[in-house]
């Protein structure tokens, strides 16, 4: 019966228990808890079938009490002894999508970031549309594209079309970017009718992911007036496979920035939940950005309260991300489109010059939350590799 | 061994055949396939547990053989005499949603639609974007809300700005809409990668359905710039019980129109996949147009090879829609905001006055299509019924 060394400064320490779906060689997908270097094995060690199951959606659904029992019931284990069969290292296990995603909700709620797409989209016009900030923006993405970190992505090919250029020619983007975000996982689904006010947030969300929502932004630049982007976006959107529970994410919880105007009564809470999260962006293991989830203008209660105003049902697995964190500084932006300003202005990546991404270029996003009494709670990281366009020249 | 009654004039008869789920009061879901006003229990009469779930998705996805098999089978049961405990009177049966709705993409495929939506929405630039005529634009919506023909619709309730207004106020919609659309199914996936060319649409669609994707154009309106259609949308999107096998649309084929300029080579193919298809739009039981699928620009063989041209993968019971179908005449426009001309030109009602939904109207719309020999295939309807919006003013 092994004890876990826990290191005092691991950023996955006993405040933290994210879940996440594994596998060793031989076994089936089933759920872990991840604590320091070791995943537990929770049916294995609780006993509890919910955690059998090859995605988090069963455990997902049983609602804040249930979530709060296991987490109390895992933290109690961790400080005891486990049995060895329930325990894994790390290193040696396969980490999955950890859930079933239901709908996908991409928002646009930094307010950097939305005025710097707009500047470079739109020159002629005010970087903000008007409906900006009376109402979190955002658009359903493609659910079946959602992939786990560590899956490479290939280079979509699409229509691009310059504005100098007079029709669209085909082929592999070449504008090929990121989008660093923040992902919230619906666990108990709501009724059709049924508004999520706010503050009752954490009755219906589970945990918190990293994405990177990858981004052709040839293709998205021609495609999306008027309905929005479709195959600019849909080829791909990688997730961390550690779902981080909203519980470890209270020391983290602040104000959002100042809402002016006032937001209409239903994007109103008492709660708050800003949050006080960095995130880091990594391009061939050279840190480029450290974008703040704190400067993030709307927040992601006031997202899913949006979500359901006009009586939209949600599910179990639902996933709705913030769109890309990018705050007031240089350096503190989410994607390579603000970084490089449209390509213009090229970062050095070890010597080469670079604007958008490359064939062999990686990409690494993390982040980290405060944790309690001056601890840390770490996201893990969102990684993926672009491989060549395939597919002849059609 | 009853034999069924099939009338000559049926839009139900022997060419048609399409399938749906039902059930009858203490059994569960299952799948029938109707041939005139009779249902019939296929796994009870064929024996084969495929059709036992509660969702076709599992035929779906076995493919145009199994599919061209089952069809076989079915003709020549009916032809002769089928096992009473197999047959239902369609009086007798609920019919289900007929699918697990994987991702939901919606076209803005018609000519005429796009040209109208365009005037409304933007009066001062030219209707059509300088994409439209190269790319089928499209979009993903909520696959959650899709509901079966009969669900009554809850009014939605959300922000909306007239262009006069200072500022959004908060409410039920008072420009709720329809959209009379085609809706079709992919049965056989695809894999992250795999383009489905124009030639192979029948490789991986299953059939076809009527679709009212209801829109709050109120919502929309304000909500949709940058990123597109959101809230507007999202309430719910409403198809037939019936799903119109592609077999069965084989007289119904026909070139779409001439599309110039000359689309891409991806977006190019030899078959004929526009479609010779009648919708009647039925507005409190008064037929308010006939939009016709035969002017789509955009073939549904030429939407899902752009959907999958960046690689995206496909799912079984992925859904995707044609958007508005309008003809070139004003009583074949099939959204009420191009018939009553965005609200300035109410239509007559039974002595009334409308321009957008009323609760307690009810809209109908329903679908025929040339079948062999003088045949009719009937699609029949997606009904719904508008019901007061729900919640306390928040």
């Amino acid at each position: 019966m092994p004890v876990i060394d826990i290191p005092a400064d691991s950023l996955f320490g006993i405040d933290n228990l994210p879940y996440g779906v594994f596998s060793t060689p031989g076994t089936t997908p089933r759920v872990g808890v991840r604590i320091a270097d070791t995943v537990i094995d929770l049916a294995a060690a609780l006993g509890d079938t919910v955690f059998a199951h090859p995605t988090l959606n069963p455990f997902m659904a049983r609602g804040p009490r249930a979530w709060a029992e296991a987490r109390a019931r895992i933290t109690e284990l961790v400080r005891g002894e486990i049995p060895a069969r329930a325990l894994f290292d790390l290193a040696d296990v396969t980490l999955h999508l950890p859930v079933d995603v239901a709908d996908y909700v991409d928002f646009y709620a930094s307010e950097h970031h939305a005025t710097n797409l707009g500047r470079l989209f739109r020159p002629d016009s005010d970087p903000l549309m008007p409906n900006w900030k009376h109402l979190p923006v955002g658009y359903h993405g493609r659910s079946s594209t959602v992939v786990v970190s560590g899956t490479d992505i290939v280079r979509p090919r699409g229509q691009r079309k310059a504005p100098a250029e007079a029709a669209p020619s085909f082929g592999p983007s070449r504008r090929l970017d990121i989008e660093a975000e923040l992902g919230f996982l619906v666990g108990v689904p709501s009724k059709p009718g049924e508004v999520i006010t706010p503050d009752e947030f954490a009755e219906h969300v589970f945990g918190a992911v990293v994405v990177n929502d990858w981004s052709a932004r040839d293709i998205q630049a021609w495609e999306y007036v008027p309905l929005g982007p479709f195959l600019g976006k849909s080829f791909a959107t990688s997730i961390s496979p550690w779902v981080i529970p909203l519980a470890a994410l209270e020391a983290a919880r602040i104000d959002t920035p100042a809402q002016d105007p006032e937001p209409l009564p239903y994007l109103r809470g008492r709660e708050k939940w800003g949050l006080d999260i960095e995130l880091t962006v990594e391009w061939n293991g050279h840190t480029v950005s450290r974008p703040p989830y704190a400067h993030m203008y709307w927040s992601p209660a006031q997202m899913l309260a949006h979500t359901t105003i006009n009586g939209a049902a949600t599910s179990t697995g639902d996933l709705f991300a913030s769109g890309t964190i990018s705050g007031p500084e240089k350096d503190q932006r989410g994607a390579f489109i603000e970084l490089t300003w449209g390509g213009a202005e090229p970062i050095d990546i070890a010597g080469e010059d670079r604007t958008f991404l490359e064939d062999g270029d990686e990409v690494t996003i993390s982040a980290v939350a405060p944790g309690p009494g001056g601890t840390r709670i770490g996201f893990g990281e969102v990684r993926g590799r672009i491989t060549p366009a395939i597919g002849a020249e059609i």
